[in-house]
This record gives C-alpha cells, structure tokens and sequence, in this order.
C-alpha cells in the first residue's frame, strides 16, 4: 500500500486493504494516520493485534472484532495458547461487544477460513443494512414532502419537498469501522445511490477526530458531497433547518435498545428529539449485547486525559450510552427495528 | 512578559497584561500562543489593533471591546482620521456588539483616559456580576440541597445536600475575554471564594480550544479545580449526574434575551434543559443589544474553514444563538435578571 501524503482517494478502500490475515501475521491499516499518509502495520502475535486494537491503529466495533478473530486465527498457527490469546485479545476495549462476540465465534474452530467467514460476514450484513436504510431515508423524504404540504410551504419550500437528505453523521461507522462498506456510512453510501441523500455533514470527532479524519476521507473516496463541523455545531445546523437525519452507528445495543457509540452521540440524538429530527442507529447484529437488558450494563471506556489535552487535568470517557426513548430506529442486517425495541431487535448474529 | 514555555502562573493576569495603550502603541497579550508562550503583541496603529481584533490574538467580547477603544484613542494621538479608524475597528469581527458599543462611547471624546475609564469600568462590572452570580450559586446549592431531601436520597446523596457546585463552562470568558477578573470565569470566582463552587468542567471548545488553552489556564492561575473534557462529552456528565450549572458568557444579548455565544453554547442550553439543570449567561451590560428585538437580528460570523480541517470541506460558523426561554438567567453588573427578559433586563452600559 501506497506511503506518504495522499491526494484524494480514487476508490474506497477494499475489505482486505483494512484488515487481513496473512500467514505469520494479521495486517491493519493504520487508521491512527489516517489520512495523511497509508501505513499498515503487521502484527506478528495476538498480543501484537491487542495492542493494535488499544492504541486504535484499527477501530470501530465490528473492525475490532475482525482483528481479534484474525488474531486468534493467528495465534492457532503459531502454536500460541489460544485460551490466553483468547483472553489478551478480549481486553484489548472493554465498550464494544463485537470484540468479545468474533473471539467467542472463533472458540470452537480458530481457524483462518472461519476468520475470514467472519470478515465476509460482517461486510455482507453492512450491505444488507445499506439497503434497509436506504428504505429508511426515502421514507424519510416522504414525510419532509408531506410536512412542507401540509405547512402550505413557501415556494421554495415545495421546490424541495421531494429533495435528497442533509444527513449529520458522528465518528466513523464507515468501511474503516468495520472491515468494509460501512454501518452508518454504508447506510449513506446506499441511500446515496438511490439519490436521497444531498449531503452529509461530519462531526469531527473529538478528541481523535475519526469524522475529520476518516468518513471524510471515505465519503471523499465515495464522491460524496461531505463538509466538516466541530462538534458544537451540530446544534446550530439544527436549529438553521440544514439536517434532515441523523444516521451514527453503535459500539453495543442493549436488550432494550439503549445504544453505546462515541462520546457525543448521546448530546446528539438529545438535539434531534428536541428538533424533532429522525435519530438513527445503523449496527450489524455483532453489535447486540443480549447479555445487557439495559445501558446501565455496558461498561464505558476512560481513556488518557492526554488524548485531549497534556497540559491540564482532562477526562476522557470514550463512549455514552443513548437511552431507546430518544433513537427514533435501529437498522441492522435483519431490517429496520422501532420501538419497543425488546420486541423488535432480532437475535444477536449466529456463526457465520 | 515573559516568553518561552509558561509552568503553572503564580497568579492570575492583571488587566493591564492583557491589553492597555502605551504612548504610541496598543499592548495585547498574544491569545492565539497561550498557554504555551506568553507574548505580547505591540500594535502601532488602529488598523493593526483591528488586524489583532480579526485574527484572535485578542478575543472575548469585553476585551476587543477595550482594544477598539484603546485603538481609537491611538488613533487620534497620533493624528489618523478618527472615523475611518472607527470604521476599520468596527469592521474587524461582527457578532461581539461590545465591539460597536465600546467604539461608539469612544467618538465624543477619542482621548486615551476616556479608553482607560471604559477598560476600567469592564472590569468593574465583571467584578459586580461576579458577586451578584455568587448569590445565585447559593441559591442552586440550596435548591440541590431541598432536591435531595425531596427525594428522600440515600445517605451518600444526603451526605451531598450541601455540597458546592460541579459547574460546566464553555469557552473562555475570563479575564483575558473581558480585560481583567471575566464573566462567567469572573462569576466561578467569586462564588469559589464563597465556598460554592467543587470544580468545573471546561469544554474544551473547538476549533480554537479557548476552553483547554485559555479558561483551564486562568482556572489554574486561580486554584480553582477544574478538568478538560471534549465538547461532546458535557451530555454524558450531566446524565451521570455531574454537572449541577452551566455558566457561559456572551457576545449579544437581544432585548428579548436571546443571546449569542460561542458555537456550541446553544446545543449546551438545550441539553442542560432537558437534564433540568440551570444555564446561566453573565455578561456586562455592554453586551446588550438594545437594537435587536431577538436573536434573529444577531450577525452570526462564519470563519475559514481551515480553522477546522484544512484537507477536507468545512463549514465554521463562530457562534450560535441560545433562545430566551432555555436560559434560567442572565446576570449583568445590575444584578440577575429572569424571564420575562424583555422587562427585566437593565439599558444598556451608558458612558462612564
């Protein structure tokens, strides 16, 4: 893979250009460098492919679950004692249930090809929900139509009532975040393609800046009309009438629905309840934790205040958990879920 | 002033580091280079002060207010037009309208003693508001305290009735935003000095960080505990129960109290209402706009983009509006005013 500073991406980057399994090692874009410059790094040992997972040189839930199945995978042909590499790699994050649901998988037959079935897998299902969401979005665009009739809209108004989506995303869900295609970025990616979506607005992301750095890069890639804003901002576009939806992807559900994603998606969804803007949560069923029944139990990662900032006391939770009440659909693989979600979210993701 | 790399300040910056009028230049302490480097910036006409205006080396709406006038007074010592002056400092940034007020108290009589007394009586005020903002601190204690035995709370919450305030702010309105003791850091003093305030949580504030690099700085120079987060974590602190105020400043405050604020402040409002939890401004009365009716007569300055991310589209609007009826409070020098604000906040800051 290409080194050194790159231009504009001519395509999205390939399942196998994220993550992949070699012979004597998994290899991972470095998603830390991102987008200045293409690196892999080779992990040469399960505790390499757990470091790369703490120090987020690859990220996203379903990308870490793929790198720690690789890793297990991994650590059988190396002759490594898979129950330790097993337990190393699932406390590499404690947020993200797909990690601990790859390596439970991959128990029973830690093999290469089962990896690699995993991989495929979890690509397949981000098409699938791709589709599901597009279906969401052009229901959306019906029900902006018929608000702007039934307010009797000026001129302007009904000349966009059947217009494609503002869409405001948060932190990367895209191909980077999980091994190819994208959760919420997937779900953009096929409503794009359908013609309903006009924009996307990225949230940078702070403090690691994964909206600035990485869906921009991949939305770049996919020619999709993309424009950056600070965090704080997403309040003011609200408020200005310049976002229609917002699509994030998810860290762990729980039973009842309650979703954990990047720090912010909770100030988020917040913000479109109170201008009453469709909130969307896009995740394959990895993502669902049947062992919570409610975010109380999904523990939430403090990482080093240095991430932020160096030169005062900061504090770093990585994560926030969005109560059901305010996520208005969850989209995985299996459909579109609504209210109540005990009833509606499907089983957790079988073996491939 | 020093140079090179600052440790923790001994004490916090006296006014006349911040900005003052030499003979023949205005003096400003460079903004942009804290908390790294403490360097002045020497402006030897009125177009350099509004140069210094426009490019953030000093920021806040009081303080640019005061370097207009500083450099108004500059202008006229050394002989330049006067009202073209004005113009070129009016002109420097739009939504602050201390910028406009402090330059129209300054045509009658462009002398530097009348700059002087206007950088003096901005101080005043702070420390005023300061005292009338403790005064409300007291009452949110109180009103926590009642809360807790309402609910009957457990011991350790009981053990808490009493407790002072994890108070949240936003950006920097400090000393170095106001000329000296600042607004809503000026209000977290006095009521710190009065045992009120625990700690406080500054945001950050993206793009340019003036929470991280400007309010922790003061905080510090202060004593006063206080921890960094990203500016999407302030949802998750006041779910978890650990935010008790908001306290912002201002740039304008419409007549009808709708007030703009840094980019984010608004988004902050609305969360901090859906958590029932207070959300103060503290401005001087300069910061009233007697000629806006509401928020919607409040220029909202869009800056570069670069700002943000140089290598990917990007939008940054500077501020955003924060409606009347999601503020609890505004307090000015006059003392802490309450909605209906159309009748109960003062007349604007006459000449002093």
């Amino acid at each position: 893979m290409g080194r050194g500073h790159v231009g504009s991406r001519a395509a999205p980057l390939s399942p196998e250009q994220i993550v992949r399994l070699e012979d004597d090692a998994v290899v991972v874009l470095d998603q830390r460098l991102l987008p200045e410059h293409e690196i892999e790094r080779r992990c040469v040992s399960a505790a390499e492919v757990a470091d790369a997972i703490a120090t987020l040189a690859v990220r996203g839930a379903p990308a870490i679950g793929i790198a720690a199945a690789y890793g297990l995978a991994l650590a059988a042909t190396r002759g490594e004692d898979v129950a330790a590499a097993h337990a190393t790699l699932a406390a590499s994050r404690p947020t993200a249930v797909n990690l601990r649901w790859a390596l439970d998988e991959m128990l029973s037959a830690p093999t290469p090809e089962r990896a690699r079935a995993i991989h495929e897998a979890e690509v397949e299902r981000c098409r699938r929900m791709g589709e599901h969401a597009a279906g969401l979005c052009a229901e959306a665009v019906s029900a902006r139509a018929r608000a702007a009739r039934a307010a009797r809209a000026a001129r302007a108004a009904r000349a966009r009532q059947a217009s494609p989506l503002r869409v405001l995303t948060h932190c990367n869900a895209g191909g980077l975040a999980t091994g190819g295609y994208g959760s919420a970025v997937g779900a953009i990616r096929s409503a794009f393609e359908q013609g309903l979506v006009e924009r996307v607005w990225v949230d940078e992301t702070r403090p690691l800046l994964q909206g600035a750095r990485l869906t921009a890069y991949e939305l770049e890639a996919l020619g999709i009309p993309h424009t950056v804003v600070v965090d704080g901002a997403a309040a003011f576009l609200m408020a200005t009438g310049e976002v229609d939806i917002v699509i994030t992807g998810a860290d762990r559900i729980a039973r009842n629905g309650d979703t954990a994603n990047k720090i912010g998606t909770y100030g988020l969804a917040v913000l479109a309840a109170h201008h009453e803007i469709p909130f969307v949560v896009v995740a394959p069923t990895s993502t669902l934790d049947p062992a919570a029944a409610t975010g109380a139990q999904i523990p939430i990662e403090e990482r080093d205040g240095a991430e932020i900032t160096a030169r005062f006391p900061a504090r770093n939770p990585a994560f926030d958990v969005t109560p059901a009440a305010l996520i208005t659909a969850i989209v995985t693989e299996r459909g579109v879920h609504r209210t109540p979600f005990a009833s509606s979210l499907p089983a957790p993701a079988g073996a491939p």
